[in-house]
Formats: structure tokens, C-alpha cells, sequence
């Protein structure tokens, strides 16, 4: 596998468009689309929110077939909208599928933003034209920037890999920022791959790969009415050999990696980017939830906004999480530095933690030292910002 | 039933002490008693949190036995303290026994404070003559003020009631403020009665009401190692009856109702007191589910703080909470003005709106719309101030 610069734009066989429409806002990129020269196998990762968008409801119903677009709105949620909203997104997939002169449910569509407004339609439905007529494959880099919300920056990975039906690329892009929580972190995601992956192992991959991705990163633990992650495949009548899977699987797991990594280090208001290593678990399910919980704590996250090394705050986390924890058993570093060894506090140097804890990332680790089961959670601190962004943000 | 003025003093039978005792800060009461005339039945609720701290293992212990006094520090909560801290408090309360000619296993304890330090047990030796000297019953005012942490005001309640036994009363008192979290709020809180309540009633009894009062408040989700609420009840040959069990009850609501107000108004920089009621659940479990999603999610106390009438957050939290929860069923109303019915989002007047949310206090309806059943949760908003707090509150 080999990283590149860039992203969407990368990979052969796309086109992309991404114009104002003035969906909420004026002058700013909101409206955009993801199109494949031939026909797609998809896969997609949604929210396991009850109370979810239109536009998910619809991927659901058409992530099982092939697919040539994607649309994508920001700055509306298209959420709790009704079967009014649900027929928007029809209509506009509808007019999109017709602009591309493509099978009427070809195309998927995302949105994100606020809750309980319908779209501006009408607007949307007379710009569709124009983000068909301006495709080009240069403006995948245009798309990061279409789809954010709160974020600070566009985010961005590709890699390229090879097997022996030839070189391939893969490249993503996503947007966070606010109400990112495991399963699924709120986020549109939109992953695109030259790579023919026949759609029963494309489904199987991409699941994996967001499980230990996009669902093992926690900001503020609220999950989105429209999480959604997508993949596109050349659909082919050659797919690659189930041997050569390994190595796609290797480059979508570094291009998520890069988003999520990206996600935290702009989520909303954060100083810190803390990676949170759970070992020695009994079980699995035990290590992700020990590691979600600490991750996720509101008293972990503001004591590394603090700089504090508040592990009796870490060990409380591992201790409510649900996962078996013994006092006598636990062990709390940050980087090296023990802070518990074996239930046991131990002296540290403070000037020393001090300057770990000064820097902009810095990781966690907790060994509960009754077995060897391991998870890792990304999170972020939480800090004034964080209060500020999400007490103005309105509806 | 009658509301009192006051609190732990109002009850007769019991007398008090507190102390300065420079545990880790100078000039503050931190190291309390609190010991009944004669024997006692007690009932207990502790933290599950699995990292639970030594005063808490020991009154596990003995909270099944006749209880005649319970000790309390602040400041240090002997949490991640090991066998040593264990025998600290085992030794610390052995003492008090003595100092009281009590039963050794006689005396509880409880600590509140920063985790994984040792207590400086020599200094509260020798202090615990002293306590046991200074008894008196006015002191019972000191009690709240002796166990505050990060408290900003010192929380009691008192009430008296009837039965054919004669007059009682029961009064309470309780610290919080920070860490509080339902399963048990984290929270000292400590119950007297002069009512002879028969230990296995008074065990049902305490469970129930705390699991509608500690249980059902929220600040930050996360639930500390220190958790416990005591009630004691003197031990007697002729109990209240069966039939006169309501009233204590609902005294003993009472009492709980109101120190749960006060540790939600006092949550740590929290501008806002807000009720959470859900009802139109299916089952019980869905609606304290998603009664406690809406009362924790951080965005939706973040939008409290910003008085932003999100309902969309509240709709959002409602659906990932795991409750059975359908859009088309969904109504939310701020106080009584309907954001959402059965939802469709409606119009509503944003000045009046603003006025409801720059109080003080309001309340946030979600109707399921799929049974009958309802819950209700005591929130706060999450302000600069918590950030501060949490950030600044040192190991």
C-alpha cells in the first residue's frame, strides 16, 4: 500500500460537482455529487438512531443495488421531515438519476445540518442541472468542502495498492465535528475505489473496517439521525480474487484511519487529541467498552483539557463501564508513565507528566490485567469551545 | 405529612459533630459523625461502579447489622486505596466505636473527595476524641456543610408524619454536585428517622424511593467510586405496621425529592434546572431509558445553556437512547408549547420560547406516543462553568 496526497480526486472513473445552492446559507458550498462512469456496488454503514433522516432511509433501501451518484446537501439534516421529506429526497434523486440519464434508483443521497426543516426543493431541484453539467473529476477536491458543517477543515485521504489485476486507488472524505459517538460517529463519510470488490465482501469489509474506524471514536457521545458512510466499487464482470482482498482491506483501513484521526483533531472545540488504549480485558466486549467509556467520560475529557493527571477519574470510567475491572488488577499509564501499577497510586514526576499533557496529543493506557483482549478509542478533550459551539448553533 | 424547616436537627435521638481536621485543606469542617442514641437498622445503596472505594466495602459489610453511628470525610475519597485503605477505614472506624462504647461494627463511614490518596489516618485519630466529645444535637446543621466537595451551598430537608405509633419525623442530607449520575447519583446522602421501621421494609422501602429520586437525576453521566445513601431507622420492639408504611414512605420521598432538587440546582456551573417527563412509552424500562438519553445527551444540555429551543437534539437523543421510539409517534414540547407533534415540526413564537428558556427552570415533555407508560429525570445544562470546574479540580 502506498499513501498519496490528495483525495476523491485520485481515483479514476468519477466525476465530481459541488455548488452554492443556498440551501441555509449564502455563499458557501452546500449542494454536491459523487458520480461513477459505470455502475457501483455500494455498501454503507447508517445510524442505528430510531429516529433517523430521510436520505438514510432511502440508502438503506438502495445500497443493495447499483449505484451511480451520490448526492449530498450540508447545512439541512432532512430529519424529521415525514414522508414529505422522504418524497423530497425521492424527487431529487429522481431529478439527479434523469440529469445523468441513469436508473431511477441509482442514486443515494446524504444530508447534514439541522433537524426538522424540509429543503428548500424547489432551489434544489432547479440546481440539478448545473452540479450535472459542472462534473469534472479535478473537483473531488471541492467535495470535503461541500459536505462540513462545524468542521475547521475539509478532510481527505487516498492511498493506491496493488494486486495482480493491476494498481488500484481508494480515497475518502468526511465530515464531523459535532455529535460523533461510536456506532456509527455522526459523520457523512463517502469512500470511492477503482477496485472491482464483489458486493458480498465489499458489505463484510466495509463493516469490519467501520467497526474498529469511524465506531471506535467518541467526541460527545450523542449519536446523529444521519450517520451514514458510503463505499463505491466498480461493479465488473472481474472482481478481484478473494486473496487479494487483504490488500484492499489494508488501504480502506489506512484511508478511514486518516478520517477519523482527522474527525478528532477537529472535533468541536478540542485541545487534545488523546488516543485511549484498553489491554488485558477478559473478553472483547469487555475492552471496547472499557475503552468507549473512558474515552467518553465528560470528567476524563475535561480533566485533559485541565492538563490534569486525574487517573483516579480514568479508573472510575473503567470501573462504571460494565466491563470486568478489578482495583487489584488495574494499571493506568499516560504515555510510559505509571500512574497505577496493580491498584497501587504511584509518585510521578509532575513537571514531566506536565509537559505530556501540554502537548497537542498524547495517549492513555489502561491495563486491566485479567486477560488479553484490546481495544483503542479515539477521543478528543472537551473545552470552553466545545460549550460555546454547541450553546449557539441553532436551530 | 408536614414539611420542616431544617434539617438532620429536626430529628430527635441523634446528635452530631463535625470538625476541622486539615484532612487535605485547612480551615474547612471536613470529618463528621453522625451517631443515634441507641441502635439503629439501616439500609444502604451503593455505587456499582466495580472501582468502588474502601468506606464503601465496609459498610457493605455492615450495613446488614445494627448500626449505631456513621463517620464521614471530605475531601479525600479513599477510593483506589487497596487493603491499606481498607484497614485505614476499618481502624478509623473501630475508634469512633470505642470513643462511643459502641459495638466495633457498629460505626459505618463515608468519604468523598479526590481518589488514590491514603487518608492521613494518624491526624484523624486523634481527632475522633474530640468528635465524639463535641456531640450535641444543634450540631446536626454542621453535617451538610462537613461533607460539601465542590458543593456551592449545603443541601438538607426535614418533614414530619403521623401514625398510630405516634409523631415522627425523618430528615436528610446530601453532597453532590459534581460526578452525578444516575445508578446512583454520586452522592453522599444520609437519611435519620425517629421512626421504628422494620429492617427488611426499610430496605425495600430505601431501595424503591432512591431508585425514583438519587437514580433519576443527571449532570455528567459519569458515576463515581464513592456512591452511597444511608438510612437509619432505630431498632425497636414494636415496629410501625404495615399499613402505616405509606407514610413514612412518603415522607421519606419527600426528604429525597427534595435533596435531589438541590444537587440538581447545584450541579457543578449549571444555569438551568430542567425536568425531563417522557410518557407514551411502551414499557417502564423504555421510558426512563429515553427519559435519561434526553436528561445526558450533551447536546441537548449544551442547547439548555444557549437557550435553544433544539428539539431536534431532543428528538435525536430520544431515538438513539434504545427505547422504542417511531417519528410518526414523536411530540416534544418545551413547558407547554408543542415543538414537534407526531412528528411534524410546528411553528411557535420564538419571543415567548426565548422567555421560557432564559428561566431558570422549565420542563421538556416527550410523548412517545406508543403506551402508556412515563419516567421522569432532574437535569441541569452543561455551561462554561462545568468545563472550568472539572478542568480545574486537581488530583
Amino acid at each position: 500500500m502506498q499513501i498519496l496526497n490528495g483525495g476523491l480526486e485520485q481515483v479514476p472513473g468519477y466525476s465530481f460537482s459541488a455548488i452554492e445552492c443556498g440551501i441555509r446559507k449564502k455563499d458557501r458550498l452546500d449542494f454536491c455529487a459523487i458520480v461513477a462512469d459505470t455502475l457501483c456496488n455500494a455498501a454503507g454503514m447508517f445510524t442505528t438512531n430510531k429516529i433517523f433522516a430521510a436520505p438514510v432511509r432511502l440508502c438503506r433501501e438502495r445500497v443493495g443495488s447499483p449505484v451511480r451518484a451520490i448526492i449530498v446537501n450540508a447545512t439541512n439534516a432532512n430529519a424529521c421531515t415525514g414522508l414529505e421529506g422522504y418524497s423530497d429526497a425521492l424527487n431529487l434523486t429522481e431529478a439527479m438519476a434523469k440529469a445523468l440519464g441513469a436508473e431511477k434508483k441509482s442514486v443515494l443521497m446524504a444530508s447534514t445540518g439541522v433537524i426538522g426543516h424540509r429543503l428548500p426543493v424547489d432551489k434544489m431541484l432547479s440546481a440539478i442541472p448545473a452540479l450535472a453539467r459542472s462534473l469534472s473529476h479535478e473537483n473531488g477536491s471541492l467535495i470535503p468542502k461541500a459536505i462540513m458543517t462545524t468542521d475547521t477543515f475539509p478532510k481527505s485521504a487516498a492511498a493506491s495498492f496493488s494486486t495482480p489485476l493491476g494498481e488500484f486507488k481508494i480515497a475518502g472524505t468526511a465530515k464531523g465535528s459535532g455529535m460523533i459517538a461510536p456506532n456509527m460517529a455522526t459523520l457523512l463519510s463517502f469512500i470511492i475505489t477503482d477496485c472491482p470488490v464483489n458486493k458480498k465482501s465489499l458489505d463484510t469489509i466495509f463493516k469490519r473496517c467501520i467497526n474498529n474506524s469511524f465506531n471506535s471514536i467518541t467526541i460527545d457521545g450523542d449519536m446523529s439521525t444521519n450517520d451514514t458512510a458510503l463505499i463505491l466499487s466498480p461493479a465488473s464482470r472481474l472482481y478481484i480474487k478473494k486473496e487479494d482482498l487483504a490488500d484492499f482491506e489494508e488501504a480502506l483501513e489506512y484511508v478511514l484511519g486518516e478520517l477519523c484521526r482527522m474527525l478528532v483533531m477537529d472535533a468541536e472545540g478540542a485541545t487534545k487529541f488523546v488516543t485511549v488504549n484498553v489491554a488485558g480485558a477478559k473478553t472483547d466486549a469487555d475492552a471496547r467498552t472499557a475503552a468507549r467509556a473512558v474515552a467518553q467520560s465528560l470528567l476524563v475529557k475535561t480533566a485533559f483539557f485541565g492538563k490534569d493527571p486525574n487517573w483516579g477519574r480514568i479508573a472510575c470510567a473503567a470501573g462504571y463501564s460494565g466491563a470486568l475491572v478489578k482495583e487489584e488488577n488495574l494499571s493506568i499509564y499516560i504515555e510510559d508513565v505509571a500512574l497505577l501499577q496493580k491498584g497501587r497510586p504511584l509518585e510521578f514526576d509532575k513537571k514531566f507528566m506536565d509537559s505530556i499533557l501540554s502537548k497537542r496529543e498524547f495517549s492513555v493506557f489502561v491495563d486491566i490485567g485479567l486477560g488479553s483482549s484490546r481495544a483503542q478509542f479515539l477521543t478528543s478533550d472537551i473545552s470552553y469551545d466545545y460549550v460555546k459551539i454547541n450553546a449557539e448553533y441553532t436551530t
